[in-house]
């Protein structure tokens, strides 16, 4: 591969010294390359991580468009190796690309970015798995748009772990973290019918929304509902049915769908969520799924964070889906060592 | 109605000026009416909402005077709609009467105007249901005492959620936030055997209080108990034994009887307690209970609160209980709309 | 006045209902008014009030869109009566009309109402003097257009209280809040050697905008330099060299011109800064002059307080300001009381 | 002197175990020694240390209650040795004789308490200056008294630091923190012209206290106007004038005259007020005062704390306090050692 | 018992003033007894409590070291009664000889005390139960060193509760908080197949520590594995099997196996982890054990801590397992009481 | 120069990717080369950065080892252009050297690195001037000597900011926190007579220390003394004199010089300190002086910092130090730009 494809991002602002022995043990900061303006020779890569950091474009005021950097900066306190799973996450090759562009003041100028890169990375890593680090959820309407763009004859279906809906109206707030789903319904990129949302509860959504997604045929289970039922179970059932309708599954994570003790640092945040350990399992069972192409980590804001539980939270969640990827692998006998 | 029937209560120091559209989604500071003064010429409500701003008599510096005001403004984060459970309480017409005045330096003053309230709603609302937000649990002996003026006849017992059993000596402390229950008792206006305790756990409560506890047949359950037999049976069963004895059955829910984790902000908050989708299923079921006739929220310090865990979890238990309310009525066929 | 001609804002999110007494002490938010979608039928007001709650146009993470509600709840704390001066308030009539309507993704969109808000309040509230409660910096390039818009002969001057030029370039950023100066020069409005700083000072400000600063005839005077002559002493000579060259004097005081330690929660607060009585005795100067003719406070972000020292500073900022625009109304026999 | 004359003290809730060596340096904490039920036998001492954790008398909620055992904890950082004066306290002899009892929900039990113990002090250690840790400042009104109950023929004068008059009326509030001026004044103890008030500033005092100040011939000296003369110079006057006519002065120390940066901790704690250095030397020049016979220091609510500023600083007042205090027992040729 | 045996320890750096009245309700503050440099003459204490504050031995930097007298403050609001168990520590007899000595800047000195410490306790107390307070994770290699000092002919095991294994290489770290398995093996101490270790999780191990553990057949089980089967259930079976190969059990309790939920302040926190209930039982069982001999509990550092969570759990974790002592005690026949 | 000169540095853990474009503004890490494992081929830098990430040798417990890492970080916030004093720091180079080598349980050790590390930085990069980030004040003992090491003919003089004389007893603290100027006189490395203290005051030297100052002639000047004369003033009177009696001036700035509200992250910051403006005016006098040879910043604990207050503040000193440097080099004629 000649010159570097990704005119659009940045390097992240930072690249640890860090550097790993090669055997033995290491910690996630050595074990994810960082592509600063240029991609290093290898044959490819299992997994791409990719920063957005924008939440201009969320409703009530947030910071998270500080979460990639804040990701980056926790996950030196994790080892690749899974001592649940007897996994260790060395099995793979992933590099860090960097953070989409921000404009300053034109939201609709970034969100095209946001698109672009996705689409460039699907052209560029068509092998790896991108795994995107947000930023509020409006970027997982560009970031599905800019799969479609490159996959166009995919259909797609979305997981999401969420306490809303996210279907509000993108005519009232434009592309807001509030309207992700209804601008990809809206706009033909997905069918309501493809959308399994696992974790809305309480009082956090307004019925009218409920009503849309009813008239769309979303698929919907409660936190109340999961839980009796498990989350694990649930999740597993989830993707099979999905599996069965569509091509490729693009999963999202809002962070709002954790309990508040759990993830404090959410605009959102509310008790009666999910815990911590359940949306592990959830990820990594997610991970595990042939049919997922990616994934997005989203609403997350540092600066609401207490001592530093959501940040961990985060990061613990993109490693527990990279488990579940690892067995993917493994089972593909695509992992080259 | 003509006039305004309240002297001893202040209005809320703030009412919120979004309005609601009249039709679809609404927020819960949009749903509760605000009387400032003055009760708007409605038929009648199906529930009132008073704030009872005094802390002055907790045994250890409190804050949660500073309660009533800090779940008027968080509650403005919730909708009305309840997804789990697919009730709106728009079904319900609710009004915030305002806070109980306050002395600066008489708590005895206070204690009776506290008493006052509760007995002038009983006669001015009387088909509405008393949601008082505390507060520190002292003032559940006034509000049941003022109950009791006007209902005379009624035998009334205690559903309470509690790590403590509040039963310390008045002789020594006063009307404090450890005494209502024994208040209650040795003034004979509940009866110790109509009082049932759920949550009591740890090393909260001396042995002269289970002794006192026992010798005057207050039924407990602790929370390891409580937990493995399911906080929603146990409350069920609690309260299918209580409405066998009595006419009227108060809940009283002191907020420190959940977790530290779930409820920082109780003064006496610890851990081994209840968890707060336990505490909404119980308060729930409470909701649903046709003797139920009133319920206070209490011992929640904002102060102590750290992101807003606390009083999103007081707001989402009084939203819990309505959410029984709701369903309650709707089984009586009283809701209008 | 026949209807209310502010289609562009909404009132304040919420209204304290103490009522003032009508003789007597009187809190701050028992003096404002609160025009809540309708102007009282008064003859006239001497100060209005417009809250700016936007921060999405700042270059770092910001949340002082929240400050215009903070600074509300806020000066419930402060009586009108200053006794430094023996001055009160209440001599003037003030009316806080409410915040500027946002766009949550159309920054573009948002400017246009903050211009077209300023230049309405112009033309219906004439005689009065407009407080502007930011929201960050970007604000003040489309108040100053929109004073402006309606007094189009007037040559406007700028004094402000920076410790940035705020003359990036809006090329790149797009109307950020490192710009408004710029703009404003660029654009013509405003002529460089009407724009006065106070308060530049350390290391937060590129050569390459001092450069533009000189080249564009700025007049500027650091922090040293002005604490050195006094801070009261060079704001009135600065006053007196604007007000021979300049019809109005628009006065903006951008919060980080305070120390960190006096005013902890602006995006750059920085060390070094003026303290908080020295901007106190500024802001009275500015408003007792006769050509100033609107103030705007800005960039402060109420979720980096500490202890609520900014928000508090930042009212009593106000109130310094209006202090000295009662004496100057006052002193031209405009008082009506 | 034999048995414990004080029924109303409880000791500290700790003592220290670090002992001195008797020679060289020592902390604070070894210096001052703690009467637990007992007072050793000693000839005399030269300073009594009392702390009324009394706050539940707070017109706003505040928890100075705490302060006492705050103080006791910090002074642990804090040598005796003054470097800036070539001072060492160790040349008194001090003892800390505990808590004023305090009474769970009868604020007026309390009160009489806290008078007594006052009373009690000056019959038992007549020749000891009392310190006094509060609490809020409605305990000045009472040690007050409980002073001229004992010292009935002398005249007794007061200076006071503060930002507020604390003339509010006794009649709508109790005696509660904003009244004990008033309160002293009202009840014929001390004269309104002999009450000298330093640091009066900002927005914090209604018109109509500022009237009955001038009514009662209340001396006071804004910051402004105190800052410009030096606060030390200031202090040296009014002491001056004050010991002209009366025969003691009474020294209370409202820690809310400091600025908000120097004291977050008060409920009342705001910009424009004094510095810690400021009070330090105003502090050390009344200890050094022949006539000032008490002192207290109030208001301040570690809660409210940062960083320990507060409480640190509310120690330093009091030690700079005992500096001055141990060069009028040097210059009385009154010390032992 | 003549004389002071403890030349390595200090007193805890403050007493409680509060006296039991000798009948009734107490708090463990007023039943554990200080010994301040003497011990009192009765027949034999159950429990002996030993603070040892270190935590320069930590990898990460760790306040720790404040722990001990973090927790003496905390359980002060702690009665000794638990009402889940229907059992009173007051049967028991306790005492706190104080703190290990620290040098400032020599580790190997401080951990020699700490040796000689739990040695001396063994020879002095050799009926009691030490609880240990620490510090870091480091302290346990001495503390079992010390034990074994004296009772050489004993087999002693090892019960950990941990997110980590804690067998880094001493050579490369010195006796560091991560090693103390590790030094108890390599010496000879210990053997590995005695060491069980319960709560291992997620990403917090390199593989090469586990490849360790497996290679000296050490027993684990993740906190995956152990909440499947119950905590108290793995607990139950594993000293079980335990009790069979060795003489004497020693439970270490690294507070970092709590989820980060739970305990914030350990330098290790992490999501994922045990909850504070499922700590408290499993405890309770260690603590009725017959062979357990000693507990420790590390690596909590108030400063980290978040709205006291993490000192109440530490306080209820002791607690829990003195509840279980006493049930041994009970059931051996040998209270006093 | 070939090969990487340092094996007893890491670098440091975290470089920026941020690059300047070479002409225009810069921040001060796009200015500050980072040297990890290799120097580039210049002729030769100006400043050498080196971190001394070590505070286990702190009397109390202190989390300063992580302060070089959070001034790297912090110092992204300033450009390297001083508008106070039109000097521009880009017309010098600086390099990174990164953090010298820690072993976790072995201070001495460590001690030695420190030692080596200046020792060999003076030997290769002989005409820099070296810039130490602490750390904790034990360092600047080592450091001190490592320059005496090289320099062996040199006599040096001691500059020191600080609320200490740092002369307390290295027999029975070992190389702590507290004693590193007797350290250096003890060892004859330095002349008492050669060390000159700005800023000690309050209450936090006992008497002995002083003692031991008086006779080793060390000069002090307390912080009254020193603001009463003007802090500028006397820094340059102090440079003077001891200019006129060595060959090398070290300057050490403790942190806790300054007022607590100015720098609050110091384990022994007070109240009566410093303030940050006239530190920096130190600082660059102190930079200016032709005979200062190294500066080292200690003492400085993010973890206990407020709203990053203290970092900032830190890094302030270093570049106000630096503005001073600029102009002696200008004034040298050394600057090649």
């Amino acid at each position: 591969m000649s010159g570097y494809p990704y005119p659009m991002l940045d390097p992240p602002s930072f690249v640890w010294t860090h550097t790993s022995s090669g055997t033995g043990d290491m910690k996630v900061h050595q074990w994810v390359k960082t592509a600063a303006g240029t991609v290093p020779d290898w044959s490819d890569y299992d997994v791409t991580i990719i920063g957005v950091p924008l939440s201009k474009s969320s409703i009530s005021s947030s910071s998270a468009s500080e979460n990639p950097d804040a990701m980056r900066r926790a996950w030196k306190a994790f080892y690749t190796y899974n001592i649940d799973e007897d996994i260790d996450l060395q099995e793979m090759k992933a590099i860090d690309l960097g953070n989409v562009k921000q404009h300053v003041t034109d939201i609709a100028w970034t969100h095209e970015r946001i698109q672009e890169a996705m689409a460039v990375m699907r052209i560029h890593h068509p092998h790896t798995l991108p795994v995107i680090l947000g930023g509020d959820h409006s970027i997982t309407a560009m970031l599905v748009k800019g799969y479609k763009q490159v996959h166009t004859h995919e259909t797609v279906g979305i997981l999401q772990f969420d306490s809303h809906f996210d279907v509000r109206d993108p005519e009232e707030l434009g592309k807001a973290n509030g309207t992700p789903i209804r601008v990809l319904i809206d706009s033909g990129t997905v069918k309501g019918a493809h959308v399994y949302n696992i974790g809305v509860h309480g009082f956090f959504n307004g019925k009218t929304l409920k009503d849309y997604a009813d008239k769309h045929a979303i698929h919907y289970m409660t936190m109340k509902q999961a839980r009796q039922r498990g989350i694990s179970n649930v999740t597993r059932r989830v993707l099979l049915q999905l599996c069965q309708h569509v091509d490729a599954v693009y999963v999202t994570i809002d962070m709002d769908v954790l309990d508040i003790t759990h993830h404090p640092a959410a605009p959102a945040s509310a008790p009666g969520g999910m815990y911590s350990e359940e949306l592990f399992e959830a990820a990594a069972i997610a991970g595990a799924c042939a049919k997922v192409k990616a994934v997005d980590i989203v609403c997350s804001d540092p600066r609401k964070d207490v001592a530093e539980i959501s940040v961990k939270t985060s990061v613990q969640t993109m490693l527990s889906f990279l488990t579940g990827y690892t067995k993917r692998l493994q089972k593909q006998g695509r992992l080259r060592m």
